[in-house]
Order: C-alpha cells, then structure tokens, then sequence
C-alpha cells in the first residue's frame, strides 16, 4: 500500500504472478489481510482475461463484500459468469441498499432467476426497492432502522437494544415514531449514552429533522446530507410513514459521483469510467464527437464566404484558429464556473443575472488584456520584422477580433447553461457543444469580417 | 424553499426588501425558522452591498455556526468588517476545526490580534492546529473525542459519558487507548449500547482501524473515507499518539470540492468559484489564456508554412478547424476519463499501459467512423455538387487526416496526464493546455501535409 491508499504495483503483479503460476496459497497469503476494498482495488487492477483466475484462486476471500465495492462494470462482467443460485446467495449476505445496487444493473430475465433464487424476505424487501425509480432514496436506503416510541425513556430504549437480536448492526442514530409510525424526532446515540436511564427520549432528541423522501433524486440526497452535515436521515414514504434510513457512507460515493459527473459530462464522455468497455465508450463519446463535427460545419460555411479574401490575405488564416482557440477556452472556463454553481445550488433565480453581470466583467478585463498582447504582437511582427504597411490596420483588426470573441464567450459560457437549467435540462451534458459552436464562429466571423471591412480602407 | 433545497428566489427578495424598508422585525421573523446553512446561502444570494445591511438586521440570527456555514469569499468580506474581539468571540463558540477554517484565511497581522483575544484554551488549540500544514488532517480535526482505558467495561464507558461534563458533544465512536495513549482499537456507539455493561471494551471493539496521520493531505483523508465508509477516525501524530478525531461531516465537502476540482482546474479557472473576486478570477483565468495564446502560435507557424497551397486551395482552410476541433473534443474526453481515474486512484502503476491500450483503441473506432462521415461528405458535396475533380483526393486527405488526429489525441489524452502525475505535478492543472497544442498544430499539419503531399499527384 503506498502513501495514497493504493495497492503498490509490485504488489499486484506479485499476486498475480501466483495466481499464474498456480500457487494459490501464496496468492491468499498475500490477500488474505487485505480490507474488502482494497481486495475489489486488487480485482480491477488486474487484465480482464486474469480476473477470472484471480477470483477462483481467493475463493472465500472474494465474499459479497468484495463485490459490493467492485466497480460495476468490472462486477458485471464477474457476475455474467456465476449461477443466479451463486448470486442470489452473495446478494442475501448484503445490506437492502448494497444488495440493490448489484442486481438493479442485470440483465431482467437474469434478475428474475436470481430474485426467484433468494429467501422470500431478502427478495420481498429488494423487489419493493426495485419498484423505486433508479437513482432515487428508494433504491439507497435500508429497510434495518431502529424506531422507537415517543413515551419511550432511555432505559427501555437501552434495554430493547440490548435484548434483539434481528435488530440493525449499523445505525448511528435512533428515530422516534408515534403511534402511526410517522417520524417525530431523531436521537443521536451519543445522547442516549450520556442521559440518564429516566430521562423520556422526546426530551433528548432533536425535532427539527431531515426527511427525504422515498422518490428523492439520489443527487439531491447527496446535496442534503452535505448541506445539514447528516450522519443518517429518515426516508419516508408518500403519506409521510418511516420506511427506511440512509446512512452517510452510502452517500459519499454518490457525492463523489456526482460532483465529477459534470467534468465527465462538460468533456462529452458519458459515465466516462476507465473500466467500461471499449465498445460502451466508443458508443457514449462518438455521438459528441459527430455532434462536434456538425457544429464545426458552421465555422467552415463561414471561412468559406471569405475565399477571395483568404487568398490575399493567407496571414488571416493563420491567426483565425487563435482567435476562435482562446475564445473556445474562455468560454469553457465561464462553463466550468456555471455548470459547478448551478450543481452545488450556488447560482439560482435570486443571482442568476448578478451572475451574467461578473462573467461579461471577467470577460472584458481577459478580453481587453489578451486583444493588448496580440494586437501589439502582430503590429511589431509585421512591422518591425517584415516591413508590412498594414501592419497597424492588422494588429488592430486582430486585437478587436480577440476582445469580441471573448466577450461572446463569456456571455455564451454564462447563458447556455443557464438557458438549458431553465429549460429543464441538464446544463453539463449539451452546453460546451453549444459554446464551442458560437466562440468558433464567432471567432472566425470577427477575423473575417473585421478584415473585410477595414484592411481594404488602410 | 423548493424541491431541490434552495431558497425560492421570491423569499429572497422579501427578507431584502423588508431589510431595505428597515422594517428588520418582518426580515428576523421570516429567517428566525432556517437552518444555519440557509442563513448562509441567504447572505451568499444577496448582493455584495445588501450584505452588511442584512447582517446587521439579523443580528444574534447570523451566529457563529451561519458563519461557519458561508462561502469563504463572503466570509471573508464580513469579518474584514468586523473588530478582532467580535471576530474571537464567533470562534470561541465553535469545534477547533471549524474555528481553525475561519481563522487560516485571515490576514496575519488580523489573525494575530484575533488570537490575542481570544481565550487561553482555545488560543492555545487553534495555534496548534495552526502549526500543521494547511489542508492537512491536522486542520481538520477535532481535538475533543472519548478515549478509555482498554480495561475498561462497557458500564464504566457508559458512567463516564454520563459523568462528564465537559465531554465532546459530537460523536460516533469511542477510541481505546493504551496507557501510553496510542489507539488500539474503536468501538461503535452501537455496540456500546447494544452490549451487556459487564462486557469488556476490548471485547467489542475493532482492532482494525483506520489511522490518519496528522500530517496527512486532505484530499487523501476524503479518499481513505470514502473508500473505507468511515463514519470518524483517529488522527495520530509522529508518535502514533492520539491526538484527534476527524467526522465524516467535516470530510463530505471536501469530498465534493476536491471531485469538481479537477473539472475546474481542466477548465483554467483555478479554484473558481461564483463568489470569487472578479479581480482574483481575472488572475487565475487569464494566466490560462495566455499560456493557450502561446500555444495556438505553433498552429499558427504550422499554417503559414503552408501559405502558397492555401492561396490555391482555400477549401483547406475552411476544413483544417473542424479536424483541429473534432480532434480536440477528443483529447478532452479521453483526459477528463483519465484525470478523473487517476484522481480517485483507479489508475495506477499496475494498470498504465492497459489505460493506455484501451484509449488507443476507443480512438481507433472513434477516428475510422469520423473519418468515413467527414471523407464521404467532402467527396460527396465536392464530387456530386460542384464537380470538382478533386473530390475523390481531397476527401480521402481530410478523412486520413482526421483519423491521425483523434488517434494522435487518445494517446495525448492519456500520456499526457500520467507523465505530469509520475513527474510529481497535478494532472488535471496543465494537461488540457498541452493536449490542446498538439490536437490543434497535428490538426492543421496533417491536413495541410497530406494535402500538399498527394493533391498535386492527383
């Protein structure tokens, strides 16, 4: 293990090379002290074809935890090999939520056979997760929570600890229901330790609780646990019953996700995950990639008009990428800032024109400092260097050029995603295609046309 | 507040406009009920000049914890109003590591004269936290937590809990020390309270924790979390002492703000933030676009060489940005992919030149399928609408060229990033300027090249 937490790779070669060699009892040697994540670490970081071998040579040691924590499309792939009777006995060894999570992502007829292989309770409980929408509270939360009664006091509430035995092994705080089951209260567990045995549970806990409910949007979860700081959270149902408690840790790889999720969008990769398989990403990246071609179009209509132009003028064609270029990279600059304010909630009606306002700002100061450097650049370069009489006139138009291309930007960074939030969609996922298009032909439209109009009059 | 947790931007304006009518009663009345982090979000929302206004109005609403709460930028402009001894007496009131947060960003000369006021014991905590490096787990901590004996009984930890005072309010688990205060082992609050009280701790407790140095780096505390779902652990200093706790709650924005990072950093905008100083994003974002002006200057030498083809043949031009730009939206997707599994340590050692391999390949598939769409379309509108004899050339030029560039663009996408991790930098901060440089210059080359290499032969 090196100073990140990451297996060191002779490490990973060391098991592997066991496992080749057939020497499986140094391969579980080695493995054998390892924590389920890092074993999952260990399953992913080996080839495809090895995988196989890997998982039969530490049978026993890959248990239902190891593949809790496997990247999905690594698991799939392991799972495709085992009978749904192998399966369904993994899946009765999880948690609800964890148990969900492997069998949301088969195929439905091999759901079915594994469902139909697991001990009716076990199935009862995944099969209602499963009538929740994916990505939804439903699908996150256990259904093992404590619940007690109102008029309760901490010493009967200790001594029901106590005394279950099919109580939940995890929780870190107790929820107070009334007789209706409906949530009136949540105690931290380091309260019930601290009060006396006397003192009634309506008095130690807090009233002002977090609810999610059952349909919640599992990013919107993740956004509620990290606002109110939560440790565990209530999940309750239409008519406002408990049914369920999520817990932090199932949350912080959805945090994760999702926060990254937009840099993975804004790029144009889907899911984008190293462990998917060629042909999903070639599926998931190509359609951007003719997206992006279509847009470009736009661009070569525009150079196209200024053919007499272009013939005279070769130097335009040389700056024009520069100009669109740096254009291009302002306004994906703009649409980081947007995209990442309007996840966190940071950017909503109350600011959104304030919003604007910076970005056309920002935009102006990067715009006047980047039209200096290049407009004086190609002014000395062609009139120091070469002589040129219209050395100024250029200087000038390319320098006027760069100043709109960017203001465009910054605008263009700002509004699109804005518009698309408004509209309903997701601002990530189609907003740089939108920008590129404009700063790209807004760029080589500014070249053109400035010199069009000006370089014929100097 | 609306579906997603945000203040509806109509509440916004009548807490505002009663704060502009000076009519505070009616403004305390409807913020009295909020959650400290929506008092937050409430004084973020409002303009930079309505701030101090609003601050003022809800004066004893807006306590430490809605200070704690605020963006740093925001924070920061309300205490640089304040005197030194308001400023100590809001963080007397909060943990060490919330404390510690607001006081790092002050100035030195103010931070010093707020340490002077504040309380010995507490002084004493935040210069200590201060001692370590910034965002380092010693940062983050808190310095209260429950330590016992390991010969302790669970009745005697419970005793204790109850007996104390001046005991840690926050937390989750229980750390065992031996007497020389090293961790031998956590229990969880649930095990104490589901276990008999003759039971001895060692009994119920984990021996295989999870220690974090103290001097350890932020981003891989979030990671060791995530990947282990802690609720809290240990923080041991050189010794292996115990010398603090960090929760879950204090980790999951860190989490979040290093996962959407990166996407910022992709973008050249620095730590970008909505709230941010104009001024301090002009610094940080123009610095970018400078270093992208510099670059686009090999694109542009690239294409003067060639200033005779284009003169006869300006089509070229109108088709070198579009492989410049599809060849650039590739790089980009395969670096966010890249950057993103370095980031969450999927890509390691161990699995390098796999990464690699399989991006070769996605943009082996990528480049034939864009190639044949732009090839065929060049050889279709040349040959069949303007009868060009050319046609057939000119379109197998740009589609040979388009095939080079995505496939020159995944292997940039990849090494690039991992050459800057192995060299010890931070991928994700000057990767894209570098993938971008060579997309854009190979971009132009290859078509311009291949043009003049076969175009005068056909």
């Amino acid at each position: 293990m090196d100073a990140e937490d990451r297996l060191r790779p002779e490490f990973v070669d060391r098991v592997l090379d066991a496992v080749a060699d057939g020497d499986d009892e140094t391969a579980r040697e080695l493995v054998e002290p390892l924590h389920p994540a890092d074993v999952a670490d260990l399953i992913e970081l080996a080839a495809r074809d090895e995988r196989e071998g890997l998982v039969r040579a530490l049978a026993g040691i890959v248990d239902a935890d190891v593949v809790a924590e496997m990247n999905e499309h690594v698991r799939e792939a392991l799972l495709d090999a085992l009978e749904p009777q192998q399966v369904a006995d993994l899946a009765g060894q999880l948690d609800t939520d964890d148990a969900v999570a492997i069998i949301e992502d088969l195929e439905e007829d091999e759901q079915r056979a594994v469902l139909r292989a697991m001990e009716p309770d076990d199935r009862a409980a995944i099969e209602e997760a499963l009538t929740y929408p994916e990505e939804s509270a439903g699908r996150l939360m256990q259904r093992d929570l404590i619940a007690v009664p109102e008029h309760w006091n901490v010493g009967q509430v200790i001594d029901y600890l106590r005394s279950g035995k099919d109580l939940a092994e995890d929780f870190w705080e107790v929820f107070v229901v009334d007789p209706g089951h409906h949530p009136v209260g949540t105690c931290k567990l380091s309260s019930i330790l601290r009060a006396p045995r006397k003192m009634p549970v309506s008095d130690i806990m807090f009233e002002e609780q977090t609810l999610i409910p059952v349909d919640m949007d599992q990013e919107d979860v993740a956004l509620r646990f990290q606002k109110y700081a939560l440790v565990s959270a209530a999940v309750t149902d239409g008519t406002g019953r408990l049914v369920g408690m999520i817990t932090v840790d199932d949350i912080v790889h959805i945090i994760q996700e999702e926060a990254s999720e937009d840099a993975l969008l804004l790029s144009g990769v889907g899911e984008g995950d190293i462990n998917e398989p060629v042909t999903e990403s070639y599926r998931a990246r190509v359609r951007w990639l003719v997206a992006n071609l279509l847009t470009a179009l736009v661009t070569a209509f525009v150079i196209a008009n200024f053919e007499g132009l272009i013939e005279r003028f070769a130097i335009l064609v040389a700056l024009g990428p520069m100009v669109a270029g740096v254009g291009g990279n302002a306004g994906t600059q703009t649409l980081a800032v947007t995209v990442r304010a309007i996840a966190t909630n940071q950017l909503t009606g109350s600011n959104r024109w304030r919003a604007v306002g910076r970005e056309v700002r920002v935009a102006l100061l990067n715009g006047l400092t980047i039209a200096c450097l290049i407009g004086a650049g190609v002014a000395i370069v062609f009139g120091l260097i070469f002589h040129d009489p219209l050395a100024l006139p250029l200087g000038a138009v390319i320098a006027a050029a760069m100043l709109t291309n960017i203001i465009v930007a910054g605008c263009a960074g700002v509004m699109v995603p804005l518009t698309l939030e408004r509209a309903g969609a997701d601002p990530a996922v189609a907003s740089s295609v939108f920008v590129t298009m404009v700063t790209d032909s807004v760029g080589y439209f500014a070249v053109l046309g400035l010199a069009a109009a000006f370089l014929h009059i100097a």
